[in-house]
């Protein structure tokens, strides 16, 4: 299986934020910008994978930044890291401000994906080779959230979490 | 302002499964169980704030179980512990199988919801008084969680992270 | 086939009113309104009876109150009475002022679910058992709307229909 | 007032059932068409009244043929009769075979509106001068429905209801 | 296979424009108005030609009268003409002010749509008989529309584009 | 007024193929299509003008290919023209298979928007610069096909379409 490059998995979804998706203060509702995140992972993972890919985790989601009705938004993502038969997949989210045009990222979130077949049953997917120095950093970076997410469900002892133990002991 | 119990905010939404709501495997979207999560988690924050509520953060959600088209999902939300203007809001998601009814926990998520006033400066809300064990139980984990939510953004040092340095040097 | 009580159906559906359900007047359409409660009262429909059902029939509605954007509406659903394929299903709708949270009725709703196989052929349903007061004075008054329903489509002859009568002749 | 004719507010709304609309067995939900209705049924009363209206009540609807996806539904919607403020519609349902073309009747309803000024408070309404044996028929049933209706409020008594009293002890 | 008037396939679709179908000046999406009239000319295409029908083309349309939140919108197509196996549907679209009842012309488009069968292989249709003057006008016009489609296209020379060539060289 | 370049309005709008979407062939409503495509159109329009857009007109739009359901469709529109007001829109539409990944043309298509302040009144805009070989292209076609709209339109003579008169006289 060909390994691949984050560039090869990269989806863009660029809208605009509907009065139907906005909450008594006139922003995008948190909810509905998850959903549009996982639509757009669940591409980037396919593109990765050529395989049904199904939600599997959503990591932490801060919502720093509220998104004014008539906004255009762009989620932007792509695979980080893949294991066995899931993917990290990375979403950039971008606003623009709808006169002066000024773009100010407006989130980032972190979601995993696992590729099924047609029955559902886990199956591999290509390995990841990261190029830029940013996808480096966060292909590195998410062996320390699967350990943590590991540790988390009780599914690792946290005393073999080498890297978050460094984190917490220096 | 009066204390509140979590049962004051608890939020019920049952709701089916529909055909436009479902991926490949005709199984629910995940970002779809996202929004609902979200728009039952915000009327819960706002039972409990009366204030107008907007999603600060998504603590890690796993998807276990896949929720198949047809299935009535009852997504069940109620505040978990209130900091100065902000509310843990723990969510139960239970789904029913469309012919025997058998109930199964589909799922579970934790959001952060802000209180905020009209022109969206954060207010402050009602403090949490748990009732029963579970209750009680979720609010302390609370505390973690938040502790691990500054530690990861970068708002806390590790080594002041109390509780969470115990879980990893014990 | 198990009789069954009234709370074994009751469903529980609470969402906000969103800005794309709403009238000139900023309320919540209607036909909105309509829908939100069959889907609910189909879902107490099949709780009870296990099968899949379909609107057989809507009683008269009342809108006695407008439901304001932002409102949060509690659609309760719960079987009344059942008879041999058909079952009636009580609705109560609750709205809440967005801020004062103050609750009030807003509806009252009555809906006919009929149980089908999968051919869509009639199929027999469990017999109800009202355990409340309330619940025993729904189930008391179905028969009236049923009789009511057979005499104005025609088929029951109104001298048969004996509770009736009494009403018009006492 | 300038009377009018029940021509000038027939309202006439055709589409297809899509996917997203169908229940388990793939017909339309009973829901779905009850929105359906009300909206053709607001717009026939707008074009009669030339105000705000807003859904005061639903009168017995019974589904008597199930819609199958992808059918082409006309729901034909008219004014019945003029009271103070408020307006009867009658509302008839048809349904086309996808293929055959073959036309039936699915469904009538009978929705009551009332018109409204920007406050909400109820403004009188043009009468209305039936022209054809059937709007005639419909214009004189309107009234035995209003007494109904009064009689099943409470807001009239039933030996009061003149033409109903007849029809149950004749 | 019978020849067919326009009438047999006009299909009317009224509706109104609600709040979540709108631009940030308050009127009708253009977007919303092309999917609304590819639904009806869908539903005349396959009036006229009892297949499954799907859009081929779109002509020019101008949007030449914006549609405001809160109208009436009436749409109505009809078979204009009829090829082998393609139909040109021609759609007249009226908006209706919410509260003087003038209705005024908001737009005109025309489509086109092919029969296909099952497996979508483009299937015969019958013949167009036109009525009116207008059913005329627009029949002939038909002819002229579907050689500037082909010279457009590159699959006719433009000097075999005898009515067009009329046109720019006189 | 700065010259903008064809990339600074570049908008990419991935999305999927969702059930709701389809037609009884299981492929992409044109409807749906042309909705998809308008809003793209849009952002780029606003991006180039950094105004408030509406759709003015859209050109001939052919669909050649279908677009089945659980396709990644990818919308790229591009100003490819300005004039006083008003910009060209040319959209390219990509398909992705699902499990081959394999990427098709589907679609092109070229819309019109102009630009207007808050009272809908229309307002100038900069000029495009094209870069490449393709947008060199594009922009020259552009004034042929504002030139042929206009001539349909009745608002410019035949006789002084220089460009479109040589095409049919040559």
């Amino acid at each position: 299986m060909r390994t691949k490059t984050p560039s090869e998995s990269r989806t863009v979804m660029t809208d605009m934020v509907l009065p139907s998706e906005t909450n008594p203060l006139n922003n995008l509702f948190g909810g509905e910008l998850l959903a549009r995140m996982d639509r757009a992972a669940s591409i980037a993972a396919r593109r990765h994978s050529r395989r049904i890919t199904v939600t599997a985790a959503v990591n932490h989601v801060a919502f720093n930044r509220s998104v004014p009705l008539g906004s255009v938004v762009t989620v932007e993502a792509a695979v980080s890291r893949a294991f066995k038969s899931s993917m990290e997949i990375f979403i950039d989210v971008w606003m623009e401000d709808r006169f002066t045009g000024e773009r100010a990222k407006a989130n980032e979130a972190i979601y995993t994906f696992v590729a099924v077949d047609d029955t559902g049953v886990p199956t591999e997917v290509p390995q990841l080779d990261p190029q830029t120095d940013l996808e480096k950093e966060r292909f590195a970076a998410a062996l320390r959230r699967k350990q943590l997410s590991l540790v988390l469900a009780g599914k690792m002892k946290p005393s073999d979490a080498t890297e978050l133990k460094a984190l917490f002991t220096s």
